[in-house]
């Protein structure tokens, strides 16, 4: 009942019981044509076998069984090949080991995953792009250690999430181009092929539009790793989006709000809520992804030349992954194309300290006067007895003796204007906008 | 496909949609109930409403859409309850939030897991125990660092195994008798209620056979996690014994093998291949159980009166962990009562070092006559030279000047013998299974 | 330099070198002691061995060289104590493989190690205790999903924490009450001893007030991790609470403020910064332990009788969770002892949203009129309405024509009133009071 | 006292506090430096901050005791150094926030750590690859599961290492190439340096041999995670060789032995052992990096402009993280260059069978005559036969009806020739070093 917040339709289906079974029958299907092509098999055999390695020939409950039966991932699903090849059944598999079949399998999984995902996250760049440009310079309040800090822009905050997720763009394509085929055989030195081997181990990645690893990669899984790895980076930076709104949303705060249909966000019981139901999920997801590394790096450790307990790992971390991931991407780009903006609530909050928040502004300007140092003693000394008195900012500076000297209240007045101290936000604004419009997928 | 790999059908109808739905609907029934005893509402309305929380009235899948559309976890369900109660459906969910209904929920489900752990566990103890009776006093090689160490009894690593159960079915059973009841409404204090919240929380734990916690636990989740935590440490257990079996079945070592019916465990292109498939089963779950207390503790963490980004974390590592626990424990069950023993192999391998693995016992009895130190280095020297001559242990023990003193070649040789350096292992298999047997579930 | 953010100094040298060494020197002195009772070694052996194990007589940097050149963590030692002792050092170690005295010596640094964080624990029930007494009935604004929900009391909150916090002290305490002498031999048969193995346990045991396992946990590492997995459970409270502080210390927000001595929380650049530094560390710890039981939980798939891949884990697991534990734990008792409270700030956010935080006081009210459901439904439209339009709540309602007829404007604004919809707030506060208070340190 | 154990000296120094404050003095100096250049201040301030910031002038305890007790990281550095630059002091620190200084700090480590790991991985890449041209053509038994499987060469596992070890090369060179300056101001914009923010941050790059990131990474922290990652990913592969020597030095197997001086590997109380010390150790450094991305990842999830809750997590992360992955790969590459190859038991292990190990080469061999899977069926029936009744397994293959038929003993002996059976290793490994040699540091 609740999968959908865990989940797309789309990366569910890529990781679905019948996509796997598909890519296994594509595997073999091409393994025994590549054979056929270099002389290891007839060439009606290659056919034969391509006609039994149609999905619609089998029941996958009833294969389910056999598997569980069988306690082989793969054997019941070779037998059902052969049978269904006919006299040509044995060439069903010729050379290949299980792992073989299953790697190169999840490897065509691996690559419809990816594709989700970098449109996913492209699409993440191009909307907060456009919320970039869109907020470039509305002056809201920067905050460190949760307090009031200096201005920034809306803008940048939406700039800074483009050029974050963009990167990860480029890491995924990255990845998604070095996708290698499984072929090695028993135990990664293919001698069941004679010296066909490395031959066809070329053929069935030209065959699958997969790279050439030219060696077994059974028990080096650094790829799988890597792949886990961005993902769950990339998952992260979804949950710091999300839960940027979940505070900006905060009711004190109320600066952004999720965007949402009649309906949702209510609670059952108290009837003014709006809850940013979404921005929770996406930062739950964010948080299940940092715990997958862990199993990725262990699932890496596999001893002698296959392990079993090792590469089971990878039969659910790989899917997890790729599932809660493309969910979180899924999920943000939606968090933030539909994200409503309370201009007054930002702009009651960057005046509520009373120009506080520019204390920085009226100590780098008195710097020039009397130093950094003491410039910050005295900025310092106003700000703690305003804050104790009550009285404002800008009277206390304007009475104080050293400043009353140096500056008019008019200066002052100016100095603790935010919108005078945004320093370079509009330009990183501009500089991100200009280089990744347009990179959208 | 490979479902059944990582979890028992039993485990994953605890915590089916099915199950889910039918405890929301058994604690919605319940509070009704309680509440019109309390006056809050009419026993017509209670009636109405335990009639309308029959499961058989809800189409699951239905429910499903309702929920993704609102989304929102509960309130669709509510709705149909309140349709189905007809005049009454306004007490339903009376007083309760969300997070009433489902930490309830989750509660009962979590104690139907426990009960099935707690069996499974305790069958584990059984089986172990049994073992060890059965291979009491079978001397092994002892092995530490990968390397013979001295001779102990199979039964003594049956037996250690039993005790580590044993230590899991009592905590299991400890975490079982405290599961308590959540209702609390909106912010943890029951003011919808008016002065019978307390009340009325008293009787649904009652009704529910959950203890009253006589407080919010919203945002207070440590049972939760200790729960996941004693979950991930049973399957720990289940690990080591898996990866034991794996070791001990190695080609070169030989002396358990998994037990298998006929065609498991075979290799889909090697004739001679015989895998441990289920031991490297559960070792792959037990290190998938390891990274989630991550998840747990990040859940522990909610914010203010109730936080949806970190409960929603434990709609996941919850049922995930019962699920991968009692797959862990129910395979080890069956690994561990089919396990065979190839006495000739042990037996082999134990003499296999011409004695070297009772040279601890060649040096305490020295140690007695020439210090245990002093006795240290001279067996240590006639170690080294017989492993690079290649003549035999015992010959060297007693061309050995100061040895040969000493000891008899006789004395030598009943030192050497394995069967005479046991020390208290099979009084320890013995004190074990006498606490043990009759414990079982 | 940062080290005082991550440790207290106390636990520090629980865990310091000097510590380890004193622990194995003292098992190995408690070992001749307990083995000249039982006839094993002659009294003056044991006394020779007493006076060679004295800490003054050890130079750490220079055993730290010959543990780093024996690639041995403690021959090395008991070479030392070997030759302190003269001619009785032949007697020193006796029967006992170097894991017996690294694992007792672990045991004593736990016993010291629990003994600290209970006290760090009871004090934290303490503070929170006195908070919850003196905030008992403060009404502040309840927050579900970042939103406010309904009223609560300040004391309700730091009441649920001493709740927790008391929890974490029953359990700290039992995991105290359970920790056992390690004395079992190279491979866990204390064959050194012929008989009087398990005589010399038992006595170690009681002269080291450990108590006696029976058998050997060379390979059953189970209470390691529980005590490892509470460490993280009661980090992680400590996360919560100072995750609460960061939240309500916002600017927006201003509740609660990090107590701080003068200088401290400030800005190397803003001069009207204060950060809640203290507590922004103590949620650092609690995600720095968050990582620990994956850990924890692979050191207990110990492989043969001894294996030290395993067990070298545990040699970083348990100290650093100690020392992070005990930092968050005594960080968290200082945070919330000055913690500082802002009675006027909790007073306008609970009336800023002028009244809405109580609109399901009034949807209960009318709800035994008009029914649960249709009393939503009414109440959720004037909210709408009244954010919308920017009309008062109060207004809203009393001008509504189906809520004009059942109740007064006095009646409503009374409903609107947070004090008068606290629900049991401030008896569960007093409840926990009455059976905390005199639990402490 | 085992420190030794988990780190190297050298990466320990990279990470020193001496170190730590020597490359922020050495960013305040640079800061200065390019600011004067700038005339955001005169050369004189540049000069005499310059001379202010060399680490002679420090002392480490008294700073350390200033931050705890300022709560505040920097501040302390930065008034002492205010103090030793005289009247230019107000210079110091212009314009920059603390973390800015941190950030590109930890920069300037993590480069120099990034140095230190490549030339050590490069280095477990050139001793991979001798072992891998010298082992060659060493038959041995190919393991699959634990099992016997089908022969492959030592070179060939050599040669796998080595590949994977040198894809971390080519990766952890492009992080090197990656890294960039932190210079951002208080919130992201630079606001204190008016219009000079920009030219100041391209300058300070310039002067730190750093990138010009051209924004705030204040919070975007993904760079940093995907670092810790690929030293997690380095430290499996270390993990994974390390554990390999492990089984294949079990007294059993006794193929690979870790070299050792004299008087390392031994036991206290056991003469005749010989552990794998160092290689135990490799594999739990591994298992502790595992646990490292889970801390990253949440570093990732900062709130706002900044936020000391998530950057302090990385002040623990990123140090340990190069401290146990230089110590992994320091003591893999010393693992893996003294390793002693006991040819005499990888001959005798793999003939142990009997043959049994070639059974797929003649099951192929007669798929070509009776197709693959009858073939499969017939000798998967000998197999079975021949282990329990103990007869030859060629003697077995000649006497079947079917097979005599078709193959002379001679050529069936051929087939059972593992030299016969080697498939591509060969090949693979004069690939891969033809490929590697000359990489090398």
């Amino acid at each position: 009942m609740l999968g959908h917040l865990f989940s797309s339709k789309a990366m569910k289906q890529v990781f679905s019981d019948e996509a796997t079974l598909t890519r296994w029958l594509e595997v073999e299907a091409a393994l025994a044509s590549v054979q056929a092509g270099y002389g290891v098999m007839p060439e009606e055999a290659a056919v034969a076998i391509h006609n039994a390695c149609s999905i619609d020939l089998y029941n996958l409950d009833e294969l389910g069984q056999h598997i569980a039966k069988a306690s082989h991932p793969l054997t019941p699903v070779i037998v059902a090949i052969e049978n269904n090849a006919g006299e040509h059944g044995q060439y069903v598999h010729y050379g290949a080991t299980t792992q073989d079949i299953m790697d190169t399998g999840m490897m065509l999984q691996i690559r419809d995953g990816l594709d989700l995902a970098i449109r996913a996250q492209g699409e993440l760049v191009t909307t907060c792009t456009k919320q970039a440009r869109k907020w470039r310079d509305l002056p809201m309040a920067g905050r460190t250690h949760g307090q009031h800090a200096v201005p920034i822009t809306l803008g940048l905050k939406f700039a800074l999430w483009a050029s974050e997720a963009n990167r990860h763009v480029v890491r995924l394509k990255a990845l998604r181009s070095d996708l290698t085929v499984q072929f090695a055989g028993a135990a990664g030195t293919l001698a069941t092929l004679g010296g066909d081997g490395a031959r066809v181990r070329a053929g069935l990645a030209r065959a699958l539009c997969l790279k050439d690893p030219q060696e077994s990669w059974h028990t080096t899984r650094d790829p799988i790793a890597l792949i886990v790895s961005q993902l769950c980076i990339s998952s992260a930076t979804c949950g710091k989006i999300a839960n940027e709104v979940v505070n900006l949303q905060r009711t004190e705060i109320g600066e952004l709000a999720e965007g949402a249909a009649a309906g949702t966000g209510g609670s059952s019981t108290m009837p003014q809520k709006r809850n940013p139901m979404m921005a929770q999920n996406i930062a739950a997801l964010a948080r299940l992804m940092a715990a997958k590394p862990a199993t990725a790096l262990e699932a890496m450790m596999h001893e002698h030349e296959r392990d079993m307990a090792a590469l089971t790992l990878e039969w659910v971390v790989v899917p997890e992954s790729f599932i809660y991931a493309h969910a979180a991407l899924d999920q943000t780009v939606q968090l933030v194309s539909h994200i409503q903006v309370n201009k007054q609530r930002i702009a009651e909050n960057l005046r509520a300290t009373g120009g506080l928040i520019c204390s920085e502004a009226v100590m780098m300007d008195l710097a020039s006067d009397m130093g950094r140092s003491e410039a910050h003693h005295v900025i310092a000394d106003i700000v703690a007895e305003t804050v104790q008195s009550g009285t404002g900012f800008t009277d206390a500076l304007c009475a104080h003796p050293q400043i009353s000297k140096l500056r008019t209240r008019e200066q002052i007045e100016a100095l603790l204007e935010p919108e005078n101290y945004l320093g370079e936000a509009v330009e990183v604004v501009d500089r991100i906008v200009r280089e990744l419009e347009g990179s959208g997928p």
